[in-house]
């Protein structure tokens, strides 16, 4: 079996760890090519190191290299208050041992898919920014990449302001250079990625995995509990599951099956008050031809079933 | 009892109307001294002819001026696909024999409203065109105004696009100029709205009162349910009830004790893409002081009985 | 011979008290019905104060009644640095005798125009809220005026930033109001204003007159020699002549024929960097319908003598 | 003596014609390592042919790389109407021997300036879509360049729309980008071009010199007097003279001598009508700390004489 060959993007951050769970447990289908950093819910000096620490101890033998440290136009506003100051809540890992790659991010990805015979897919569950500058200066990057599956943006509602979720407004215009770049793109915003919930009874079975890395996992994903907060605005149970909104990135590849979603024509607000807002266009109002592959629904139990999988799969490697 | 006195601006429109069966069935609670048609649903030839035809029918005594034909800065938009080209759907009123007032909307609210001895509260269901005019043109008046109980905007999600409200879409500058206004506003939007809906068996409900009225009352509700088409972006129940936008912003004014809210800051996006999205504070990250008083729960059950009472009032009057 | 029927919306500042001199100068000409004063190089307060306290120097027996606070949508900023903490440099004025109107501008400047027989002029030097605000709240009014003739806007650079005129700036908002308005706009920007300029020389022929409201308007249009800094990026005698702004929007009046200009499309840049930007589609390039004649030269000479000449008129008028 | 390593990003197009004319002239000077195109006034397709046409014939030897198609966001729209079709006029010069690099642009300049143990020096004479992009990208070249010399902008007026210099409204998100970098830029925008323009009977000294070369720059600069229009916004001798906008971006290297000019901080609006308008903030209202070198003067003698002398180098260097 051909395994695909995948770069993943990410600014790790608890649920990107997560994320890096699934797609490691996976490697028989997943190649990772390469794993690049991008600023976001912390600082890149953060990311690049969180990704380094905990790619480090779950035992991935992955080039990562260092992103851009600023959004295109925005200022960088981190999120240290979702995910601890460290980016792993109070969950603790090693230093690295994985270096810092010598290639910057950009120029490693460039080299990277020009390098290969196959088609490369993108994972990106961060801010845009290192997959809009790639696009951007290296269009000829375009037809050799497969798809972009992405976790950030929302048709409906936001996380980070009432109308924009957390990636998409960090950096808008990168969401926007990726959605007209003509390259296929599957969204993960939050209109699926709220539905791709694990109960803390579920979480509690990650727990009973008994090993090390499952007990990290399980304070991981039940550090968001203390930290979140439910208004009247939000939905019911905002509160009391654990949203595994990265991991829905890479579990789309693995398991496409457990995903519905609508081709849309996509936008992105890019300046004033609603900056970061991805419109949906979901009624085809516009007439506008879809750019986006926009994920709506997700088979939940599956979706539990096949992480606690993969934090099962990295326990015993880990032994 | 005293009664409160209002003054009501509405695009009839099905909804509009039975805002105003709510509002005309409670004349012991409710002192109606004007009606006023704003440019929104429909245009304003017909929300006049509407609001006078339909006041006419159900035998309301008021005067109703002609307002503005155009939003503040955007180019009117109609939406005769939803409330059908009359802007009653299949239901014929006979020709008015209410006339059309002399005034001018914004001279019959300057000088209702200063002649009153009383602290005057406003109904708004349409866009705020009209009273956001009068505020800016008229500053005198604001230290008269009760109130301002407007069915519009939304904090999560849109009816219009996928970020914006109708009412709030067609003239986001009003919107800005009321909630700045520093006039107490009171916000129905979609948050609410969506929850103070009507199942087809208690619409059957209407139609077994048995009168003319209510029969015409019936076809109008359940018109909505041949046009609106719901997405899997939407709630599941979209497209199988009868949501009562506009009966909100009277019912609030009738049975505040139906109802829960929240203080927030909120504010209007003006321009592009997001236009006409009202983005509520609702976690105040801003730290600004709130301005807006949004509605987000209703007693559902409670909500429809009252409503059923009123067309049985109106019906019996009509007797 | 008919004398034209006029309104004077002003905010004075200097060089609105010479533009008032002018106006009341030629009262055989000209028969100003009312005064309103908008908000703008000073506060509300300010400029009414100043308009009745210059004017009832002068002699001008006139209704003067307060305008709106703010621009609608941004917040006021006042230009103090220019005008001196008065308004008028430093040259004083007795207490006013003229009392403040019983009626808010925008009601005066209605009531004013609905009961005349003939249209009325509208002549503008500040910002355009108080013209705004009643054209968008009573459109009835729209036939029955004449013409706008407003000092603001520039087709090529600006005052108050690098792309705005300081009245436009102020307000940008209103000024896209009143060009799509549909009644008949003349617009003297700094492309004509900056070539009615006064030399000293020329100033000090006012001076000679030898009264003392000549010594008074001779201080007042100095004043600005001492202010105003020329950058590299103005015309090269920019800080040595004094531009009778305001005065054109009255000369333009009494003398169209001391001008040139053009029929343009017009459009105002509402908000971000460069609000307030009048951008005039001097070649067409937009293919619209002009909504503005834009005037972009004067006959200097004849200009200032003129004006000369209104200041001899006053002055043996108050001998 | 040590020549100045440079790379040129350019648009050929009449007067960056006379840039590169300008700058191959003086190679003694002026060290030119690449060549990329950038689209603007007219294709990428024709602005890398012209390159290579136009430098082959004045036999140029230098890698000419192929730059990005588009602008970073907006449409864009080219100026065949003021360059002609071909982009040259009505001046015809052979197929180009110099071949199309295999690098494309962007990966061009990043390994140029990566390999160069001196820092080197971007002249950009067209949209800094390339630029722009190279820095965003790989922001690693930054300590290695020595200075941006850019023509484009205008702190005052523009001649693309009323605001906005041709350049700077194609891609303004791009000049932004550049602006914000960090790098030193030196902005030669219309207010220094206006001044640095060549006379019809100066241009004669060019046709005097009596060769091919001379002959052809003859027929290429005074191409524009045919299709420019003056209208009374312009300056009185707009549609007379000869200005040389791109020359000034390399003169400025040449003879920094010959200019005056002032630091001032700059920003761009980048969307909505007045988009490309580069604010100069030239009296420093905004107190911000100043990132562009904006030119404002220029001996314009010394310059005319000096691009006769290049126009003579390149004629003999052809013999
Ligand atoms: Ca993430
Ligand atoms: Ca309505
Ligand atoms: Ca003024
Ligand atoms: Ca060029």
């Amino acid at each position: 079996m051909t395994r695909l060959p995948i770069i993943i993007d990410t600014d790790p951050g608890i649920d990107d760890a997560m994320m890096l769970t699934l797609a490691f447990a996976n490697r028989e289908t997943l190649d990772v090519r390469l794993v690049t950093t991008c600023s976001g819910n912390i600082s890149q000096d953060k990311t690049n190191y969180n990704a380094r620490s905990f790619l480090s101890y779950i035992g991935a033998d992955v080039e990562i290299a260092r992103g851009l440290e600023q959004p295109m136009f925005r200022e960088l506003e981190v999120a240290e208050d979702i995910h601890g100051e460290s980016g792993f809540g109070n969950v603790q890992f090693p230093a690295p041992t994985l270096p810092v790659s010598k290639r910057p991010a950009v120029t490693a990805m460039l080299e990277t898919i020009m390098a290969s015979d196959e088609k490369i897919t993108i994972v990106a569950t961060g801010p845009l920014t290192n997959v809009a500058a790639l696009l951007l200066a290296h269009p000829e990057v375009k037809p050799k990449i497969e798809r972009i599956s992405w976790m950030g943006g929302a048709a409906v509602g936001g996380n980070m302001s009432p109308t924009a979720e957390f990636n998409a407004y960090v950096d808008p215009h990168a969401v926007e250079i990726v959605f007209r770049s003509g390259v296929p793109v599957v969204m993960s915003g939050l209109d699926v990625t709220h539905k791709a919930f694990v109960t803390i009874d579920e979480a509690k079975s990650i727990l009973n995995i008994g090993t090390e890395f499952a007990e990290k996992a399980y304070h991981l994903v039940t550090y968001y509990l203390d930290v979140i907060k439910r208004t009247s605005f939000h939905e019911e149970n905002y509160d009391q599951v654990l949203h595994f909104h990265d991991v829905c990135a890479v579990m789309y590849l693995l398991k496409p099956e457990f995903f519905e979603g609508q081709d849309c024509f996509v936008e992105v607000a890019l300046e004033g008050l609603a900056a970061g807002a991805t419109v949906v266009d979901y009624t085809n109002r516009s007439g506008k031809t879809p750019n986006v592959h926009v994920l709506h629904s997700v088979n939940r139990k599956a979706f539990v079933a096949e992480f606690v999988k993969a934090v099962k799969v990295i326990s015993e490697r880990l032994q």
